[in-house]
């Protein structure tokens, strides 16, 4: 492996890292907030580490191949999280490290799952960085660097297949970085046009621009102890809306961009998504019709919650802990399937389901002709194997996973349905689950071992498996 | 469809199952029991039915194809169940026809759920029935026609293939008849040496037989509300050790007998199935160590536990519902990996597990060095790209099941660890879960639609799925 490049390029990382933190630090500087130390502290370490890892690591070639660009995902991941979690725990506002790793690693995997019991005593500075990581972490920490940092490598395009979601990575532009700033500049926007309508409602400054982090990242962390339940109806309406908008697709506003609107209205992702997002509404409000007064009120709700779970947000207007069994298990089964792919959403996203379904129905016809041939399309475009048997396994090695985090949880003393949802909480990146991990309780509960244990199911959700495994296989150190 | 033949095969089931309700009706005169005159009704059905379809569909061609053998199987299935379940219900010891179905699917598909609340009130001759539905399931209804009725039909692997579990059927001998009768003699022998283990141990001859028809079919219907928790220590050895010989391959035995002990030992599958079951009982013996007195009484209540699991059996010693999460989440893992494939045991299959770990370590390979071009080994012989995709299809179908199945069952009042539990239980063809549906309770709360389901859920694990939802589907009764 090209071992100085790799290192170069997680040395930029931390110097990003540095120029990133330098934005809660004006936050806590404007609140005139003590835990500005503690973000100076950290950018100092950032800065030296960054340096250091630069200059001492100058690449002979810019060639990176897949080993590399593995390598680079995780452990760029690592540091920004074991880096990221240094203010909390100076600033003394979370003082044990593991939670404030768990915090971050949260934060960075726009899971939004959380150890705070006491969310609205905490300092503006550190709730801005919270939610911030969030933003950083929707569209991909290395996506931002490639997009700033010239010329970084002349095969990005492995690292953003490495951090990007979904099964099949498409070039909007021949050149990976110019990709990479699109997206960017679409997230920005997106961003941007949300915090304006959070204004418009009557939201705070502080809490618009929190909410829209959290909302772009599809992440979750909020700043009150009762999440969005205490906002107005338009201000709920807005966030549901808005998390619906960033699990779809990137692509497709990409594609309206260059008013290709027939292309997104045949995008087979958009219209399942849609559709399992109206039926789970649909169901979900004649099964808790009762439980709420009058029909807006029971839409809202339903939609919020749909939305918050399947764009794997975790935002909450109502402890949906307290429905009943039909409505949660319908919210169990949209936690896995996720947004949509090149989205900020977490999941097995819906381009993989349908994959899958795809390749089970076409199995079911070969059994019954198995002399014929079959193909599988998705928008008219043929499917090729490989991309099926990668999505297949994709989906094997995620039950492994799914399985294995949820044994290990139940060494602890928590319920079947406390251990399974907060599995699928963690590793799908949405945040709040059901019983002791509900959506108005935390992980804060959990035992150290576990809280290492969900941060790591949130770097695999995020990261979609694969490059995490291989990135941490030391055997891919070996020289070449 | 060749519908005659379809239709004739299936009166040569419904003759059969008057033939095999003779037995329950001897017992029944045995204990001079009133239930005889339902057996006798029952045969009368089953033997008019049979007659009427044998004579009125005389096939032109005895050749069939995938299709017919998928139809054969799900409707010899479900005629065995339907007309199966009326002894129950004619002598008014299951007066509900729902209930009585759901005991007799349980009972041929080997599951051993149970909606008896007083079973030690049952009659001996529909006792014996019940757990005689287990015997003739374990092997399989149109393997044991097979073997018995002369020349049915000139690709009968096909239907061997559509009923017997496991990615691959291995071919005994050139003729699937053959094949059938070495099979049906290996199950004689080792059941009546399990009777004469049982009856050495002190167990009265009617509660040998029966639990030997549960050990063997790995079902799990006993005879007391205990389960075998009453019976002796060595009785619990001896069925904790035939579950889990019931629950290997059946190849594994016939090359025993043609004395090829080094391809046995050489069996991947073997290996896995005996570290996965050494492992478990490690665990969990360590988990639970202190609920029991002393290593013996530790050892036998986890090995036996253990076996019954990963056999699918479902026979108890105790109540594993209260054991800790720790043990019960490996429980559940084990449900979902089962016996091994050509066993009489329900699951994933050990086999189909190998075959899903090495493809997706292919992939990771495949990601590191994406032009290297691998195979996937088993016993030193290449898994073709069919059975591969065959299989990866198998797990995710599996999972759409299980989820589609909890999520209805979610309608219902009761918990997310029961139905979770209740799917798997009766998915995978084991019987009893946890909670309310714990080992020493059983499946009468559950309303009608959800035993219906549940009924469903345990035909879809016996034939694998594939052959049921092809010979659901209506439209491969089209004429050719």
């Amino acid at each position: 492996m090209n071992r100085r490049m790799v290192l170069n390029t997680i040395g930029h990382i931390a110097l990003a890292e540095a120029a990133l933190l330098a934005l809660p630090l004006i936050v806590s500087f404007l609140y005139k907030e003590a835990c500005a130390y503690a973000f100076l502290i950290t950018i100092g370490i950032c800065l030296s580490t960054g340096l250091i890892l630069k200059f001492t690591t100058r690449p002979g070639t810019k060639v990176i191949y897949a080993k590399e660009s593995f390598a680079i995902v995780t452990y760029a991941w690592l540091l920004m999280a074991l880096f990221g979690a240094l203010p909390f725990v100076i600033s003394g506002e979370i003082p044990s490290y593991v939670d404030a790793f768990f915090e971050t690693v949260s934060g960075f995997t726009t899971t939004g799952a959380s150890i705070l019991t006491d969310i609205e005593s905490m300092s503006h500075g550190l709730l801005f960085w919270r939610s911030f990581t969030h933003w950083i972490g929707g569209m991909g920490v290395l996506v931002f660097v490639m997009a700033l940092i010239p010329n970084i490598s002349d095969r990005s395009i492995h690292i953003m297949r490495a951090e990007m979601p979904g099964p099949e990575v498409g070039k909007l532009l021949p050149k990976a970085r110019d990709t990479a700033k699109i997206l960017y500049l679409i997230y920005v926007v997106l961003t941007a046009v949300e915090i304006v309508m959070l204004l418009c409602g009557g939201m705070p400054l502080f809490d618009s621009i929190v909410h829209a982090f959290g909302t772009a990242g599809t992440g979750g962390f909020g700043i009150k102890a009762d999440s969005i339940a205490g906002y107005s109806p338009y201000l709920q309406w807005v966030i549901a809306i808005f998390m619906l908008v960033f699990a779809l697709n990137f692509n497709l506003f990409y594609l309206v961009l260059v008013g290709k609107i027939k292309s997104v209205l045949k995008s087979t992702e958009l219209w399942c998504f849609v559709s399992i997002v109206l039926l789970s509404i649909g169901v979900i409000a004649i099964n808790i019709y009762k439980m709420y007064d009058g029909i807006e009120e029971v839409l809202r709700m339903t939609t919020f919650q749909v939305s918050s779970i399947i764009s794997t947000t975790g935002y909450a207007t109502t402890d949906f802990d307290l429905w009943p069994g039909l409505s949660k298990s319908i919210l169990m089964l949209l936690m896995v399937i996720g947004g949509c792919a090149g989205s900020t959403a977490g999941g097995l996203k819906v381009s993989r389901v349908i994959i899958l379904i795809k390749s089970v129905l076409r199995e079911l016809k070969k059994l019954l002709h198995p002399r014929s041939v079959r193909i599988v399309k998705l928008d008219g475009k043929r499917v090729d194997e490989q991309t099926l048997s990668g999505t297949a396994s994709y989906f094997v090695i995620y039950a492994i996973i799914v399985i294995g985090i949820f044994i290990l949880l139940s060494i602890g003393p928590f319920s079947i349905e406390t251990n399974l949802s907060a599995t699928l909480a963690c590793f799908n990146n949405i945040g709040p689950g059901f019983a002791t991990v509900g959506p108005t309780l935390s992980y804060a509960e959990y035992s150290a071992f576990s809280k290492i244990l969900l941060s790591l199911a949130m770097l695999l959700g995020r990261l979609e498996i694969f490059p995490l495994i291989l990135g941490l296989n030391p055997l891919i150190w070996k020289k070449r």
